[in-house]
C-alpha cells in the first residue's frame, strides 16, 4: 500500500521512515513538508495539491507537532485517505473526537498510535500484572530536553504539552497494563517563568483497590536517562525500564516473559504494522486515555513557577 | 421515589431541596452533609451509614464540590444506586469515564446534569440554528463570584476550575446548541498570584465551517452581570441572556420560539424530571463534551498572572 509522511523531521526521520522501508506492507509514495524531504521521494510542501496529485495514496501518516496536526487529518479523511497519527493525536481531547466522527462517517482507517505501547516488554507485563494484586506503581520519566528535542521550541509553547510530551508514553504504558482504570487526584506542574508548558511534573493517582500510583517527570535530567516504572504486587516486584524494552521480575532481569519478543522488531514496526491490519479490516483504532490523564493533570494541577529554560 | 441529597450548601438550598418538593416524582427522604441540613429531613453525616440504614432510598443525588464527589458516587454505585451528579460530573475526565463504566457493570443509571441546557431558551435557539450558516458565535460571562459564590474557597483550588465553573455553563449551552462540533485553539487563562485556578480567560475555537467562536469569562464583573451569546448567522442574529433564559432575534425578545416555554419551570425541576424518565427507562446520560473543552482550555492555555485574590 502507498503511504505518504507530512512532516519530515526529528521522529519521522529516526523512526518512521525506516520503519517503512523494512516493511512488506508499505511503499513510501511521497513526502509533504515545509523544510524537510526523504532521499528519492517525490517531495511536496502544498498538502492539497499532493492529495489532488496522487489519488493512488490511499494512507497519510502525520508526523507533526500536535497543534498543526488537526487540519491536515481533517483535510486527509475529507478526501477520503486513511489515517494515522504520531502521539499525542492531537493537541485538544475535542478534535480527537471530532476526527474519529469525521473517520467514521467518510468509511476510513483512524490510527492515535501510541509508540511506547509497541516497546518489546509491555505486553508480558501486562500478562504478568494481570492476576496480581498491585500494592504501588511508582513510574519516573526523566530526560534531557536538550538531548532528545533540541531546539523543538513547540514543546514549550502552549499546546506542546513540555514534560508531558514524553510524559505522555509512559502514560500510554500505564493505561496498557493495568487491569483497573485510574485517575489523576493532584498535580504539581512546574512552568519556567519564560515558558508556557511544564518542564517537569509529579502527579499522583486514584486506584480502585487502593494502590498508591504516582508520576515524577522532570525534562532537565543530565547524566542517566530514566524511563522506568516499578509495580509492587502481592506476588512480587515488576520493574519496566528503557521506555518498556527492559523487563526485571523481583530485580532479575527477564528477556522476555510473555514468549513473543517484540524488541527484534522495534516500536514503529509494529505501529506500521498494526496501521496495516486496521486498512485492510476497514476499522479505526483511538483510545484517547493517555491524552485524557495529561489533560485531568492540566486542570487540577497546581502551577509552580521555576527558572526560566534556554537551549 | 425515594431520593436523598448529599452535600446540603448553596446549591442544594437554592435549587436541589425547592426542585424536589416540587415534583411529582421525588420525595426527600434523606440528607448527608458535613454541615447542612433540611428542617424536617432526616439527616446524615455518614454517607457509608445512610446507605446502609436506608436501603429504599433508591436515588442520590450528589451537591458536592467536583473533588470529592468522584469517592461518593463510587459508594454510592456499589450499593447499587442511581446517581445524578450536579455540574461539573467531577474533577477530571478519565474519572467520569470510570464512574460511567461501574455505573455500566452495575446496572445503574447515572446522570451528568447540566443545569443550564435545561434553560428556557436553549432549545428554542438550537431549532433556530438548526439550517443557519453560522458567521460567528461570541460568548460573554461575566459575573461577580464574591456575590455568587461566596467564601467558597474550592472554586480557586487545584481542581475547583475557578472562573470555568461558571464557564463551563456557557460551554453546556453552546455544545448543545451548536449543529457542528467546535474544538479550542487557545486560550488565555488569568492566575491570581495567591490562587490556583484562573479567574478570568479568553478562549478561541475552531468552528469546521470557518465561523469566529469565542469565550470571554471573568469572574469580578461588578455592576450588571452578563451570562449572554450572540450567534451571527446568514439569516440573522439570535442572541441568549441571563444564562440561556432570554432569547433576542435580530435585537427583538422572542418570549419563546420553540413553543415550549420551559421558563415556567426552571432549569432544576427540568434536571429532576428528565432524572425521572432516565431511571424509568434504565437508561444513563453522561455528555463529557463540556467538560472536556475546559480541559483542552487547561492544557492549550497559555498562564498569565494576575492580582491577587481575596474575599
Amino acid at each position: 500500500m502507498k503511504i505518504a509522511l507530512v512532516g519530515i523531521g526529528k521522529i519521522a526521520r529516526d523512526q518512521h521512515v525506516p520503519a517503512i522501508a523494512d516493511s512488506p506492507d508499505w511503499e513510501l509514495a511521497a513526502t509533504c513538508s515545509n523544510h524537510g524531504t526523504v532521499e528519492g521521494i517525490e517531495a511536496h510542501k502544498d498538502f492539497g495539491a499532493m492529495l489532488a496529485a496522487r489519488p493512488d495514496i490511499q494512507v497519510i501518516s502525520l508526523c507533526l507537532p500536535p497543534v498543526p496536526r488537526f487540519a491536515y487529518a481533517a483535510q486527509a479523511i475529507a478526501a477520503g485517505r486513511h489515517v494515522m497519527l504520531e502521539k499525542p493525536p492531537g493537541a485538544t481531547l475535542s478534535e480527537c473526537h471530532a476526527l474519529e466522527e469525521m473517520a467514521r462517517a467518510k468509511g476510513v482507517t483512524l490510527y492515535a498510535s501510541w509508540h511506547s505501547r509497541a516497546a518489546a516488554q509491555v505486553q508480558a507485563a501486562k500478562a504478568w500484572l494481570k492476576d496480581k494484586t498491585l500494592r504501588s506503581l511508582n513510574v519516573t520519566w526523566k530526560e534531557d530536553v536538550r538531548r532528545w528535542h533540541p531546539g523543538q521550541d513547540w514543546i514549550f509553547e502552549a499546546g506542546g504539552l513540555g514534560v508531558f510530551d514524553p510524559g505522555i508514553n509512559a502514560l500510554s504504558i500505564m493505561t496498557e497494563i493495568l487491569p483497573d482504570p485510574i485517575h489523576v487526584t493532584g498535580a504539581e506542574l512546574d512552568f519556567p517563568e519564560n515558558r508556557e508548558t511544564p518542564i517537569a511534573a509529579r502527579v499522583a493517582f486514584f486506584h480502585p483497590k487502593g494502590a498508591e500510583v504516582t508520576m515524577d517527570m522532570d525534562f532537565l535530567q543530565t547524566g542517566e536517562q530514566i524511563w522506568s516504572m516499578e509495580a509492587v504486587t502481592d506476588q512480587g516486584t515488576l520493574s519496566l525500564h528503557k521506555g518498556g524494552a527492559v523487563l526485571e521480575n523481583d530485580g532479575k532481569d527477564v528477556a522476555d516473559a510473555s514468549g513473543v519478543n517484540l524488541s527484534l522488531k522495534g516500536e514503529y514496526p509494529v505501529l506500521y504494522a498494526h496501521m496495516a491490519e486496521l486498512v485492510r479490516a476497514g476499522r479505526s483504532d483511538v483510545d484517547l486515555a493517555p491524552m485524557r490523564h495529561v489533560a485531568d493533570a492540566f486542570t487540577l494541577g497546581r502551577r509552580l513557577t521555576v527558572a526560566p529554560f534556554d537551549w
